[in-house]
């Protein structure tokens, strides 16, 4: 299953760069068993973040991939008691004034896959830096490879199956193309040091490919619970996804 | 040897979105046999095309890469009779007010190569929509590996000699990254239709490998005269290049 918890804060000032602040207070929430689990996996079954959306209105999201995470992280944080969190880094005390939760079957997404028709267009806002890392080096660059690629294996670990095939990664790749985009690269401020990012829209075209269609759309999904890319446990690579 | 004529217009309204019919401004001031042979090519020995510069000043550039098209192409505008030009399509005449022309020796590119220490950073601004054919689709993302493979080959293509290898085209990509950028997709006008490109700026970092660096930047050198990608006689693909 995967759940999605969209915690309103009453501080206009918070953005993505406070993100991984907020991956602190989840710890401390969290029974250390759990914690010191999740500090061994090398794909977490979660995603956090801060969003500010553009009507200025903040988020504190945080996306469980499996029953089990949320049970141990989601659950906790909607206890009633829960309304307000304090931010030690800055000093900060910050009040939860709104919990919305948004519950979905992970076969949901295979469901559609096979039930509802193919996609056209599917515009992805980041709205946090979404990062990549090739031969040693972060590539901050959005390449249409690296996102199927890193989502496809995501998708496996999370789901206890092979999905990535490199066939099906080249068929993803001959037929979709980012046909429209605004974006920018921005730091993502991390442990003293920075990762660089990309931030703003970009827009995929699928040609001719119907089942190839699909299966992003599948993808896409996954990835607003997922999240893209590296770092996405501290606020890194949250995404939107929007059928057009 | 290289060339490159910047005659400025007395019309600020125009931008990028017009060169196309500059191209037939350009056709009819050189003799109808070398255009013919123009015609014929597939790489160009040329490129032209309208930048409107952040202070609102229009240009219209005209790059040659050859001494024959120097010839043929740039000593026709130079004419002291020539100070306006009419687009026909538009029907508008717009003066040009000023002229400046720069000649390079090709070979001040190899010894740069040889004699100057590498460049770390280099900025490339995106005058007009850069985009590049792959599998049959335009593709408007400045991918790296695209726009050295279309350097490399115009390169080859203008010296008669090879310079595409695909060794060294790895040696670039392992050792270079795009690491800053601001970049947005634009849709560049054409007998109809259009073609969708990048515009904005990218900064490129180069790593350990000095020689990569080196032989990037006399790509770059080349870059500002012949454009990047495709439809650069149209006004295209016009680059600046700044080193950091």
């Amino acid at each position: 299953m995967f759940a999605k918890l969209k915690i309103k804060l009453d501080d206009n000032t918070l953005d993505y760069t406070k993100s991984s602040m907020f991956q602190g207070i989840l710890f401390e929430k969290i029974d250390t068993e759990y914690a010191d689990y999740l500090h061994q996996q090398s794909f977490h079954p979660y995603s956090q973040g801060i969003i500010k959306q553009k009507n200025n209105e903040v988020y504190w999201c945080i996306n469980t991939l499996s029953k089990d995470a949320y049970e141990k992280i989601i659950i906790p944080l909607l206890d009633s008691q829960l309304n307000e969190v304090h931010i030690k880094k800055i000093d900060k005390t910050v009040k939860l004034i709104k919990k919305e939760l948004q519950i979905q079957e992970s076969k949901e997404l295979t469901v559609r896959f096979y039930s509802e028709k193919p996609t056209k267009k599917i515009k992805l806002d980041f709205y946090a830096p979404v990062s990549f890392k090739q031969n040693g080096y972060y590539q901050a660059m959005p390449d249409l490879r690296l996102i199927y690629q890193n989502l496809m294996n995501r998708y496996s670990s999370i789901n206890d199956m092979e999905m990535f095939d490199s066939d099906t990664l080249e068929e993803l790749l001959k037929n979709s193309s980012i046909t429209k985009y605004r974006i920018h690269s921005a730091s993502f401020p991390m442990e003293g040091t920075y990762v660089v990012g990309c931030v703003g829209s970009i827009i995929i075209t699928f040609f001719k490919n119907e089942t190839v269609s699909k299966y992003a759309r599948l993808l896409f999904d996954f990835a607003e619970y997922a999240g893209i890319g590296v770092k996405t446990s501290m606020g890194m690579g949250m995404v939107k996804k929007e059928e057009l």
